[in-house]
Formats: C-alpha cells, sequence, structure tokens
C-alpha cells in the first residue's frame, strides 16, 4: 500500500463526511496498492475508512496472497462474497465506487439494509488528480514517446492508404519505443470523417486534399498519453488554412489559461472563445479537454460545466476542434501539467501547418 | 425493435414477478434494437415493462434519432439524465441490468425514494441465452471461421518465436477471413506457461518438447467464437500424452452429456469425472464451460452449481482442462450447440495429438 496515498484518500472522506468507502476501479486499485487486478466477473474491493484502515477483498483465483502489501481477505467461487464483504462494514452511508457494477451494490444492500451507499469514488479520484513528480515524469515520457510515435506516422502518410493501416502504424511505432499497447484505440479519420469527433477508424482511403486527424495516445510506466495532430494532403484550402490557424490559436488560448487557481470552466471558454468570436462557435462541439494518467479519461473536466480549479500536479488535455460536417474538420490537443507557476505543454510536436 | 424478442423479456419480467427493468449493457441493447450503441462515460438505458412497452433513454450526442426503430427520449450533457429516466419509472421495484455502473443505480435511488432496485438482467440474459436459427447459422460459421485460422496458426508454429507472435498470427488470418476483431485477447501458452489458465500472453518463446495452447476466438456477423487446441513442439513424453488423450475423453465425455433437458452440473460432472477417475481432478481447476453468442462470457454457467438445464438454441463451451504446475498443461475447448435431441459442436478443427 501507497502509505500516503491511502492518508489522503483517508484525509477526503473526512471532507466528504464518509466514514468508508469500497474502492473497486482497476486504476484506483493500481494507485493504492501498486497492483493492477483484472477481476473480470469476480468481485475486488478495497476497503477504506476514515482512518486509513483497508481491507483488500479478493478471490483466490487473482493470487494475490504473498504478491500485495495489503491486508487481504480471499474468497473462493464457492462462497458468497458479497455476504463477507457485508459482515465487515459499518452501519450507515458507505461510499460506492462509481462503476462498480450494480449487481454488487445491490446484493449489498439486500445483505446489509442499515447502510446507505452513495457515490463515493471522489476520495480517490480527487488524489489521483494529483500527480506527484515520478508521476508527471511517466506522463511526460509517455507523451514525448507519443510525440515521435505520432511524427513517424505522419511522415509514412501517402495517398491510397487506409485509415485503419495509418492507425497500425502508430501502433507499431509506439511498440518500436517500448510501449506495449495504446491509451485507447488510435482514432484516424480521412477527409469528411474528420468531421466526426467520433469516428470509427475504418477502411476509408487518403486522398489529395483530405485533412487528416490523428488522435493516438500510448500507454509508458502505466500512465496514458494522448495527443490530436491534424495535417493535410497533397494541399489545403484557404479555407481549411484558416480554420486550422484558428484552432491552433484556441489550443495556445486555453493553455495560455493554464495557472493554479484558475478555474477549469474559464480555461474552456478561453479556447472557446477564440472559435466563438471568428463565427464557428456552433462547429466545436465538444468540451476542451479531460483529465487523464493512469486512464485516458480521469478528473478534472475541462468544460463550461467544470466545477474544478487548477492545482499543482494536475494533467489535463486542452484540444479544441472545428467540425464542418460532409467536408473536413480539424483538432489540435495537448497534454498540459499544472505547474507551480503556470503549465507545461507535455507535448512536443509541432502545430505548425503542415501540408504533406 | 426485435418484437418477439421484447415479447419474451416481457414474460421473463412477468415470471420474476417484476412490473419493469432497465437495460443498459450493450450487447442486450443489440439484441433488442439491431444497435451497438457505445455509451462511454455517458448514460444509455432502454426501460422495458412487464407488457412489452419500450422507451431507449439516451444522449444525444449517440446520433440515434432516425437511426434507431425505437421510442427515444434523449438528453443533452447540460441536463441531468438520471432526473429524466427516473420521472418516467413506477414506484416499487425496477430490475437493474447486473453491470449498470453503480453511480446511475445510486443516483436514481435518491432521485426515487419509491424505487427498489433489484437485479434484473436475467430477463433478457435468458432470452439471449436461446439462440434462434438465424443466431445458430452465425454462431457456426464464426467456429468455422476460428478453426480455419487456428489451423493456419497452428500450421506456422516453429521453436523461437514468441507467444506474441502466434497471437499476432491468429489475428492476422482472422481479419483474412473477414473477421475484424477477436472475441477476446489471443491467449498463447508455451510450456510450464500453459499449466496458468489465465497466463498473460507474453514474449517467452517456443522451445523443442514445449505443449502450446492456443486458447482463440473471433467475432463474425457480431457473434463469438472461443476455442482451445493444445498441440505439442518436437516430441511429446509419454506422460503428456496420456494427459492429453484423458483431456480429449472428458471434452467428449462432456459433449456427449449434452442433450435437452440434461442439468448442466451433470455435463460439468461428465467431463470432470474422467479427469477425477485417473487421479488428475486436483488439475483441472475450473469449471467445465460457458455460455458464449454477442458475448463470449453468457449464460448458461457449466458448473458444479450451474441451475440451468439444456434446452435447444444454447450454446456453450465445453473446455476441460489439466495443469501441472511449472511443468504444462493441456485444455481442449470445442463450442457446441443444444439440439433438439443432442448436440452439435460447432468446431470443426482436429482433436488428434499433433505434434509438430
Amino acid at each position: 500500500m501507497h502509505a500516503s496515498r491511502v492518508a489522503r484518500v483517508a484525509e477526503n472522506l473526512r471532507r466528504m463526511n464518509l466514514k468508508q468507502a469500497l474502492i473497486s476501479a482497476p486504476a484506483s486499485l493500481f494507485y493504492l496498492t501498486g497492483k493492477w487486478i483484472a477481476p473480470g466477473e469476480r468481485m475486488v474491493a478495497l476497503y477504506i475508512n476514515d482512518q486509513g484502515d483497508t481491507r483488500l477483498y479478493a478471490n483466490r483465483l487473482f493470487a494475490l496472497r504473498g504478491n500485495i502489501d495489503a491486508e487481504l481477505i480471499e474468497y473462493d467461487d464457492t462462497q458468497d462474497c458479497v455476504r463477507i464483504l457485508a459482515d465487515g462494514l459499518q452501519s450507515g452511508p458507505i461510499g460506492i465506487d462509481k462503476l462498480w457494477p450494480s449487481h454488487f451494490t445491490i446484493r449489498l444492500m439486500e445483505a446489509r439494509g442499515d447502510i446507505r451507499p452513495v457515490v463515493g469514488s471522489r476520495c480517490v479520484d480527487d488524489a489521483r488528480m494529483h500527480k506527484d513528480a515520478q508521476e508527471l515524469q511517466w506522463m511526460r515520457e509517455s507523451s514525448h514517446k507519443n510525440d515521435q510515435a505520432t511524427m513517424q506516422t505522419i511522415a509514412r502518410l501517402h495517398t491510397g492508404m487506409s485509415e485503419n493501416e495509418a492507425a497500425a502504424l502508430h501502433t507499431g511505432f509506439a511498440n518500436q519505443l517500448g510501449s506495449s499497447k495504446p491509451s485507447f484505440e488510435p482514432l484516424v479519420c480521412f477527409g469528411p470523417n474528420c468531421a466526426e469527433p467520433h469516428h470509427d477508424t475504418g477502411a476509408d482511403i487518403l486522398k489529395d486534399g483530405n485533412s487528416v486527424i490523428l488522435d493516438v495516445g500510448l500507454i509508458w510506466q502505466d500512465y496514458c498519453s494522448d495527443m490530436t495532430r491534424t495535417v493535410f494532403m497533397g494541399h489545403a484550402s484557404d479555407e481549411q488554412k484558416r480554420v486550422y490557424d484558428l484552432v491552433c490559436a484556441a489550443n495556445a488560448a486555453g493553455r495560455a489559461a493554464v495557472r493554479p487557481g484558475a478555474a477549469l470552466r474559464d480555461i474552456d471558454h478561453a479556447a472557446r472563445k477564440v472559435i466563438e468570436d471568428a463565427g464557428y462557435g456552433e462547429y466545436f462541439i465538444h468540451r476542451t479537454g479531460h483529465g487523464i494518467g493512469l486512464e485516458v479519461h480521469e478528473f478534472p473536466d475541462v468544460s463550461a460545466s467544470s466545477e474544478a480549479i487548477a492545482e499543482p500536479g494536475m494533467t489535463f488535455s486542452i484540444e479544441p476542434g472545428i467540425y464542418l460536417p460532409g467536408r473536413f474538420g480539424v483538432r489540435v490537443e495537448d497534454l498540459v501539467a499544472v505547474t507551480e507557476d503556470g503549465c507545461e505543454t507535455l507535448n512536443a510536436a509541432p502545430r505548425e501547418l503542415m501540408i504533406l
């Protein structure tokens, strides 16, 4: 167990006025125990109380005994694991991990009518938002490797290739750089597909005059990178160039607004305003960014409705975009870390207009 | 909406004495609506009541309007989706999908103190257990393609290659056969790794005398295949041959026990008894099989604690194994379908001892 992280979670519980919580998200368990546990359909839950006491409930098949520094309560497939877990809880409210499968929560309530589940994973999620020096170093290295894999991919783009082929190039370069897997399925869009922020990378072929969006990331030392670059094949129209410059300016304005004490909704606004002022506001159809770390989407949220305030050690994306349906789209995304006095951009891949 | 499937789910709700349920599992939504919806962090829920009335609650970003044959209630990111959903529910018990993220269930209870969540996904899961003729045809085709990809992979095994390379071969052959993705990450084990049923496919190298387990599957027309073959590199010891024959006999005994009306725990027992009688019972450390269809693990469970009875249209795996720690392991897995009068084995890849 990482004692200082457990202490911070206990402190968060006291602040949330909660005496106890159950943590189940694999990334949160890794954050606290240093072990990845893939429970599949089975139950894993770390009990933690507001004094920092912890107990890990796990199936014997996970083979954790002797393998993890935690008070371990094992069960096997013949036992009612929820009953065993229920027996160790205090009466009253209990924080439940936001993504824990509902059947565990419901069975827990059936076993213990005197407990009241509340959504409680912020106790760990808030701790995870604040990266320490080692975590920041891995985030930096992850993004630098992503810069390299992305630029190598861009250098190999050619008309006639498919989105799937371009995606496989990035995965291959990332592997060569020592990353065993992407942080998410590479998102590659050619031409009109660039106007769909959630396009499924597919068999469409790269043509002259297409915009190309590469939204890609890798995992390094368990930490995720995530970057988007947009380039143009053969030539770019005046409108494409204008939209590209606008999105880059929005990206720069967003990053310039990042400093300790800044409201994340104001960072969203700083990026959004550049695009709105130029008359393209209705084509920037998503939030400006999201937190990232052990998972590719974490807290904090960089959006108009975010209530978070930037603090040193937070890492998130700044990724404005303009999407013109049926025609083309541009997104330029970088990861940033909030520093003691401003913003460190974790990506170094160039943002100058690239026409291949 | 598939009317006959919705009617069956409503009938199951009446049998479960439940007036209403919320379905969220992507495969269940596909089963009922014909559309895959990937909600990410957002909420999707199909309300269904015991009269077969349905309403689909979905975020506008899923772009389902005009795209799906269902009564659609859309929300956007500025709205409280759980509040909108809560307003449409009847008082009393409500079936909740087993894997729905707990935060939705908890927020629903907070919004409506007069509803009581119970685990309710069996209403769809039980319907999905019974495959119709078209589904069976796709299951058959999926397994036949898996047979081919697996035999092509076996033909290319050679000493000096890594587990990862063998896994990539299967994925490549599956792609060539028209399958866009595996039904699960290929599980390849060499030598002593074969003794760990949940080994992580890795960089270990194939050596002379190794057992090789290939546990692989692909997706075809949305339906999953899943098969295991064990082969030996260079030569096999007398003990390896004896264990191999025993596992094949257990596999055959399991399949021979499959017919309408058979208890699935008896099918488990039929396979297990062969191994126990030969003195290897303690080395067969998992259930005999699992249901499969749109997902690689579905109901019914083929285990000693299963309460299911085989009925025509059910598809599941028969996969006995013997695992000798630190030495080698053997598993032989086939998919079967329960027919009107017995069992159809969906895989045709040979089970004769193969020494490469």
